[in-house]
């Protein structure tokens, strides 16, 4: 990979500049302000109930757990350490893959659901009130555009992409 | 705080729930993405580069801690943990506040300027091209007005206001 140069460099222009100090600020905000939504009223960081939807709208609420690290896009390590923490409460249980004896599924047990549904409301509630009630239907419209191609542009094809489930 | 209840439930349409995901994905995937871009090219993470930034561009490149703390969006106690960490690399040094005795200041050294210059190219480079150049220029604006929307939305004037740099 080519490392860029001072004298090369297409440095951001001032709007360049202003919008990703914006995109800086509400993205840091808008995560502490749901983890800790999350953790007042159900005891789990924003993380934990990103995997608990997962595993809610998988058939028979089980997943792979190299598939739950590929949906919730994050590392296998930090996957292993927040389902260990959710077996401790009793949310979701691990049980090896009957087709491979390496793999591992992650399962959401019934207490786990039952979490879920009583977490949702307060929480959805609470992704309204800070992103989308506050934009215009045309603003709605352009963040799921512009979302979608930030996130596939991040995801390329080729084996050997640096992508945090692969690693 | 009254606690949404799933009757009452204003649940996200398949649209914003697309848009949420996306969201989610692209914040994720662009973290990730920019942390292991600094952490390769100049052993930091991302929050860190912010850190130098914002004391490089401060008068006599040097800010109050609560004053960065509130700049970078971020807890004091993760910023005393980061601050000992560029002190440690001889980047920022730290000194009481003339004027405050309880006040501390976080001071660029001018080996942490020189960090931040050399590292300046290639992560303007990464953010390009993960995001800037990637979008059209109506997206850019929608983007801006998007963000400083939610970033605004997030941060009440009200005293007692649960921000992280109050915690």
């Amino acid at each position: 990979m080519e490392r860029a140069s001072a004298a090369g460099t297409r440095w951001l222009t001032d709007e360049e500049q202003r919008t990703w100090r914006a995109y800086m600020h509400a993205v840091t905000l808008l995560e502490d302000h749901l983890d800790r939504q999350l953790q007042r009223d159900a005891g789990m960081p924003h993380v934990y109930y990103g995997l608990l939807v997962q595993l809610a709208e998988a058939p028979d609420r089980r997943l792979r757990m190299t598939e739950l690290a590929r949906r919730a896009k994050i590392t296998r390590s930090r996957l292993s350490h927040a389902v260990a923490s959710l077996a401790k409460n009793g949310w979701v249980r691990r049980e090896s893959c009957p087709s491979d004896k390496r793999g591992q599924l992650a399962i959401l047990t019934d207490e786990g659901y039952e979490a879920l549904t009583r977490t949702a409301p307060g929480h959805v509630a609470a992704v309204r009130q800070a992103l989308f009630d506050r934009l215009t239907p045309e603003q709605r419209t352009a963040l799921g555009e512009i979302m979608t191609i930030v996130a596939e542009g991040l995801q390329p094809k080729e084996s050997g992409a640096d992508l945090p489930w692969l690693r």
